[in-house]
């Protein structure tokens, strides 16, 4: 079956099984499991969000044994679930599927609560950016980065992916209704941290930190240290993968 | 001074100081002693939210003895508290000013998600009502509820308050973007869960399962029973108060 999922990541140690931690695919399988009288499902996400990050357009799939239909399934899963992650959509689908391998593009939001004082609604879900940001600068700093380029220093120091070629292409940073911006970022696929990276790095610009310049150097030498800060882990939603 | 502040009530007991429990009122009490090293400064606020409940336009009033001007007062309060609580701005009032007794007029929302999975970004702040509700039969009943009446029905039935009379103003249904309603009600002051008994009582006609008629006999006998249920505290938000 292909899962697609919604949830607040707030408190999960992320997507993927860790042992001892709370994990959205932990949760998962155990229910599965449960609801299977013992018997285990493995999980295959598109996106293996970390720690604190949110999903509204998550999608994984599972060989499950179960003989309900989709929906009875779908319905039997959000019912016990916590009320922090929602199965969006249940359906049977080709055994080929694979959730990960086959997505074509990920979409990620990194959303901006720009109110003077910080929404309280907003807390878990936005980075507060109370500071002037000049938006012609952003904008300018946006149009470099589409292509396909090596993003080694948009990504975690830890990061042992030998490829670090990816195809970046949106980057945009778009309003969202009074006190809200977005920054909007679609790839093939995405390194670890490396949209909060961007987000980070874009802040900087905005804030007069760094250049285009500076930007522009960072990507051809990838030098991590060459970017801007790993912007906040709340403000990061998986918003969409396409097949 | 004058504190307007907004809160996700999520995490506490309510506005008021409860002994041993967290509350609104406690933890904002606790800081400005804090500040004040040592000298307490009672708070009024306009509403008393209930646990759970939620508020962007809660108003409190405090004798302070700090001598930091408005603006670096609240920037200190807004600093050290919690996420979930933000002081939205602070000034200084004529000190015959009374955050309870000077509101002419308070507004509530309860946000209803309506969403077929239930919106996990929403799981806080809102009641998840997946199943069909008839607009038609619910916009009959709002049109019988403003007027100056006895809302005996529409309260805990533990409520001690001797008059049960409140001037409702506005009783609407709004739609706010795909999967979510709201229904936002304006009185000259609201009974103890009041505000959720209608939204309860409401959603009973929607579904069908109470007319208006009977919420007409409801107001008519004053029997808290013959209204719907007190719909969850997550959905409500004191949204504005008027002086």
């Amino acid at each position: 079956v292909r899962i697609d999922l919604a949830y607040d990541g707030t408190a999960y140690a992320g997507w993927q099984v860790q042992p001892g931690q709370r994990t959205i695919q932990g949760t998962l399988e155990a229910l599965l499991e449960r609801l299977q009288g013992g018997e285990r499902s493995p999980l295959r996400g598109a996106g293996r969000t970390d720690a604190g990050v949110h999903a509204r357009g998550q999608v994984a799939d599972a060989l499950v044994t179960l003989r309900h239909d989709d929906a009875r399934l779908g319905h039997a899963l959000s019912r016990l679930l916590p009320r922090d992650i929602r199965v969006v959509a249940l359906r049977t689908v080709d055994p080929a599927f694979d959730a990960r391998r086959d997505a074509r593009a990920k979409t990620y939001v990194y959303r901006i609560d720009r109110s003077a004082h910080g929404d309280p609604f907003l807390a878990r879900f936005a980075l507060h950016v109370p500071w002037a940001l000049d938006r012609e600068r952003i904008e300018e700093a946006l149009v470099v980065l589409p292509g396909r380029r090596d993003w080694s220093a948009f990504t975690a120091a830890a990061c042992e992916v030998e490829d670090r070629v990816r195809h970046l292409t949106e980057a945009r940073l778009v309003d969202a209704g009074p006190g809200e911006q977005r920054f909007v970022f679609t790839a093939d696929g995405f390194l670890t941290h490396m949209v909060r990276a961007l987000a980070g790095t874009l802040l900087e610009i905005g804030r007069g930190r760094m250049t285009t310049g500076e930007l522009r150097a960072a990507l051809e030498c990838g030098d991590r240290t060459l970017a801007g800060p790993t912007a906040a882990a709340r403000g990061l939603v998986l918003e969409h993968v396409r097949y």
